[in-house]
C-alpha cells in the first residue's frame, strides 16, 4: 500500500520520528478499533463526538439515526478530522520530565458525502456488523427496508493522514540511570469479560461458535 | 456537586434519556480515563487530538512541549471541546438494526489559559504524575527549574459539560423476541499487562509496592 505524502496538514510535528505515513500503518490503527473521535468545527466552534466506524478501503463510514446532529453536518460535505487512539501503555522514566505513554494513533482528514443508494447502504451496514463481531451479519436478523431507512450512513474519502506511535521503554537523561529508582512499562490492553446473556432470550439459543471465539480471542 | 445546565451547546439530542448533567457522573467518566481527545477549530478546520489530561477541580489541565502547536493553540484563549469515552462492550442485539455498544463518554466544553506561575506549575506536574500511578510523584525525580521550562501546561475550566452513558442488554423490537438468534452483550474492559523493566534498570532497584499494587489492580 501506498504513503499519504507529508504536507503541512497531516506532517508530525512534534517528535518527527515517530511519525508514519503509509497507509498499512494507519490503517491498521484504524482497524484495532471500533471506535474513533469525530472533529467538526461548527460555526468555528469544535465539537468531538465519539463513535463506531468501519473502514471500506480508502474510506471511512460513519453510521446513525437520520437525525443525528453529527451525521447531518457530515452530510453537507464539510471538513473532519477522524482520530483513532490506542492506549499500549505507562512509561514509568527516572524522572517525571520523561514519563510518556507508549500509544498508537492515526488523525485522517477528509469530507463526507451521504449513501444514499440503498444496495450501497446495505453493503455498508454489513460491513458494519462485520466489524463489530465477524460472523454477526449472517446470523442476526437483516434491516428490514424501513430500518434501511432510518439509518443514515456516510462515506469519507480520506484525502490525507497520518500515525504516529510510541514503543519501548523509557528513555531517561544520561546521568538519571544511576538512580534508585524504578522504570520500565506498565502495558495496557483492552480485553473482552464474560458473556452477557440477554434475561429475555428464548430458551434453549446456545451461544454461536464465532461469538464463544471471538470472546476468548482477546482474554 | 451540581449539574451543568443544559444549553444546546452541551444538550444530548439523539436518546436524550441516555444524558447526564451532574458534575459526578461526568468527572468520574474524565477521572477513569488517562487519554481525551481535544478537538480545535484552526482556520475553521476541525483538529482532534489524544493527550493525557488530570483533573483540577472545575478545570482540565493539559501538559507538553512548550513547542507543541495543539498547547499553542489553546493557550491562545481558543474554544475547545474535550471528550473523554470508555467502550464497555458490544451489545448484540437480535436485530442488525439494535446492534449497540454500552460505553461512557464526556463532551467537555471550555477555554484554556497558560499556567506560568512556577508554583501552580510544579502543583499541575504532581496532579499528571500521580494521575499516571498515585505515588510515583515522590518516588520520582522531580523537575529541574529548566525541565519545568520546557513544559507547557494549560488549564482549562469546563464551561459547560454532558456525559452520554448506555448500559445494559440490547432493546430488541417485541416480534424478534421469539427469534432464535443467541442475544446479550459482550463486555470489555482495559486492564494491565506484566511490568516491563527496564533493560538499563539499575542492578537491585526492586519494583516499589505502590507501583506493584496499581499493576495488579485491573487484571
Amino acid at each position: 500500500m501506498s504513503d499519504f505524502p507529508k504536507t503541512d496538514l497531516n506532517k508530525v510535528k512534534r517528535l518527527p520520528k515517530r511519525g508514519h505515513y503509509d497507509k498499512e500503518t494507519i490503517y491498521s490503527i484504524v482497524d484495532d478499533s471500533l471506535i474513533c473521535h469525530v472533529g467538526m468545527a461548527i460555526d468555528g466552534r469544535p465539537i468531538v463526538i465519539p463513535t463506531i466506524h468501519a473502514r471500506q478501503g480508502d474510506n471511512i463510514l460513519l453510521h446513525g439515526a437520520t437525525t443525528s446532529r453529527m451525521l447531518n453536518h457530515v452530510a453537507t460535505g464539510a471538513e473532519l478530522c477522524i482520530t483513532v487512539t490506542h492506549l499500549d501503555g505507562l512509561v514509568l522514566a527516572r524522572s517525571v520530565f520523561h514519563h510518556s505513554m507508549n500509544y498508537r494513533s492515526a488523525v485522517l482528514f477528509g469530507k463526507g458525502r451521504l449513501i444514499e443508494d440503498p444496495d450501497e447502504k446495505m453493503e455498508a451496514l454489513e460491513v458494519f456488523t462485520e466489524k463489530l463481531i465477524p460472523g454477526r451479519w449472517a446470523d442476526a436478523r437483516q434491516p428490514t427496508p424501513n430500518e434501511s431507512k432510518a439509518t443514515k450512513i456516510v462515506t469519507i474519502p480520506i484525502d490525507t493522514a497520518s500515525a504516529k506511535i510510541r514503543v519501548g521503554p523509557p528513555g531517561d537523561d544520561d546521568e538519571d540511570y544511576a538512580l534508585d529508582i524504578w522504570a520500565g512499562v506498565l502495558p495496557m490492553r483492552t480485553v473482552f469479560g464474560e458473556l452477557e446473556v440477554d434475561p429475555l432470550l428464548k430458551d434453549g439459543v446456545d451461544v454461536p461458535d464465532y461469538i464463544h471465539n471471538y470472546a476468548n480471542s482477546k482474554q
